[in-house]
């Protein structure tokens, strides 16, 4: 399988424009594409379908990508499958986990990434590239019928990752404190991945890239930091 | 229904022990009370049952009340019908309301507490008092049956409200706005609880009390502020 993925934190950095800090790297996991899917299911802060769409097809507009929203497809199984590449955005992802489950699309998405088409996720569009949406930091707003994802990676992601804030004055639990509890329940590692990185699945290779360091959360380990690029040997 | 219970934000303040703020009204939610049934299933920190049980046991010593855990008794139905009092302590709520379902206890506790028995959530236990999980703070760790929670009041509850933070460089979302991608989901209006708040039901009246101001989100309403106490009407 030559898959060819990107799966970043966030979709815009502090002061940014929205995707503008991933360009070079979208342009080339878009390379020859002229025409992306795109999954609007999230609906960050709740705005419609259409008007998501509307913001993706702006900044892809410069690169020369058409963008076109799979609410607009009364067959969304045929759209998934006929399509030539994919970018699922952020929002809330177990409104996005719901969407795709109910209309059978999860494991259909995942079976055409696995082909080779490009696919690139931000936020929530990240997590459901993991085995679970199960380290999500979004609200379930809504029940999923499963919380099992594509599982693009052997690993469970933990988008926007943050680190504890010794100042606060505040007792709810630190984003380390929610994963170590995680991991108390389940075996699968989970990358913490601060604003600024992602994940590239590229020419066989997995790649944690990006400014930051990543946090990586392992069964029965100590967590520990790695710099970018750092290889993921899975 | 003369209902008796306490649903509190948190169950310790910055800097203060472990239940210290709450004691006069525990004295009073408890009066009469000598042995208490005690919820270990949100495991914070994934620590045993056994263990947070000895937490609580050595708080409400000092009240003159005895705590048995949940986990030791092999009929826990049982234990709940035949229980005088009730605590639920904070953690993972997903975890609790898995455990709650899974054993058929979330209905059966909540027949209890309707009765007019004492019951005490913290955090996670106060979660649980509202219609549904859907607005918890908590990482997803384990997929419970259903959101579906006690539904002792007519809405659900956001235990450590937290308002923006204007300095921080991130992008993930506020708990404002994650609140209000809830409500274009769902019909039931949220109580923002900061920490030192708690909502007490007694005297057939249902109050908002403590120390800070409340953010109160409903439907097609812009958020709002109430001071403590506040006359909950349903």
């Amino acid at each position: 399988m030559n898959e060819n993925f990107l799966l970043a934190s966030t979709s815009s950095l502090y002061g940014g424009q929205y995707l503008e800090y991933l360009t070079p790297h979208l342009q080339e996991l878009f390379s020859g594409i002229r025409t992306l899917l795109f999954i609007p299911y999230a609906r960050p802060s709740g705005i419609s379908h259409e008007s998501y769409t509307e913001k993706a097809s702006a900044y892809f507009k410069i690169l020369g990508i058409e963008v076109v929203g799979l609410h607009k497809f009364s067959n969304p199984q045929k759209a998934i499958e006929e399509a030539q590449a994919y970018f699922t955005g952020g929002g809330n992802t177990f409104l996005l986990t719901k969407m795709l489950h109910e209309h059978s699309l999860m494991e259909l998405l995942a079976t055409q990434v696995k082909t080779g088409k490009p696919y690139l996720g931000t936020s929530a569009g990240s997590n459901i590239g993991g085995l679970s949406i199960k380290t999500t930091n979004d609200m379930p707003i809504v029940y999923p019928p499963s919380f099992d994802a594509m599982g693009l990676i052997p690993y469970n992601l933990n988008p926007h990752y943050l680190d504890p804030d010794p100042t606060l004055k505040h007792n709810g639990e630190t984003r380390e404190t929610r994963i170590m509890e995680y991991l108390t329940q389940n075996n699968i590692p989970v990358l913490g991945l601060r604003e600024g990185n992602w994940i590239r699945k590229k020419n066989q290779k997995l790649l944690i890239e990006g400014s930051c360091s990543t946090r990586i959360f392992e069964p029965g380990k100590v967590p520990y930091e790695v710099e970018a690029p750092y290889p993921l040997n899975f």
